[in-house]
């Protein structure tokens, strides 16, 4: 497996941007740990670090929206990948919309500008 | 201004992924605290945080490959960035690539897909 700069940061992880593999659109940026990237590497389907949970997470586990990995691209300093995926079911963002990335910036407030694909409530029943 | 999550992480610095407005190409990624993003916002041109040299960074100030800010997006957690620019002379990366995501995983080895733009030694001159 080839080696990227995990020590880096002192929290050991580094961030992997999703993105669609056809269209370029930038679908979210998670973490991942050496762990996380060697699960991706061995199944083909996008793993990252949950912060928050303090797991691996296997993204679409709950939603099904698994992202099929097609490429991983790694930057000049090997410590940031971009995984080039199909996103399954459309939708990336745990708030329903296609991309996390749902927001600009006009002027001093945000404008939804992204496309909303599922009810968040409909899938994540708590 | 709009305000982003920094304290969601240690150092103060969320990331922020350079992608060009009208390819979608993603170009890079780098660091941002409060004040680059705020020089960003007053400018129009890219700023960062540089984390080897621990000091604001307008990103082409040797090289002159400035980046035109077009549009900000924010992700649902306000803890990351893209921004949607014109890269200047063409090339994001400090190694004369377009974009710093030139290689690409190719088994246990990287592969050069990347377009080189210019030679680093002519531009850096130390």
């Amino acid at each position: 497996m080839i080696s990227l700069d995990f020590l880096k940061n002192a929290s050991g992880l580094i961030p992997a941007i999703a993105q669609d593999y056809q269209t370029n659109e930038i679908l979210m940026l998670a973490y991942i740990n050496e762990e996380a990237f060697k699960k991706t590497m061995e199944t083909g389907k996008a793993h990252y670090w949950s912060r928050s949970r303090n797991t691996i997470w296997l993204k679409g586990e709950t939603s099904g929206h698994v992202q099929e990995i097609h490429d991983i691209l790694v930057d000049c300093d090997a410590d940031t990948v971009v995984y080039k995926v199909e996103q399954l079911g459309g939708a990336a963002c745990h708030k329903g919309y296609r991309s996390c990335f749902f927001r600009m910036v006009d002027g001093d407030s945000l404008k939804v500008v992204g496309h909303k694909v599922f009810d968040p409530e409909k899938v994540y029943k708590k």
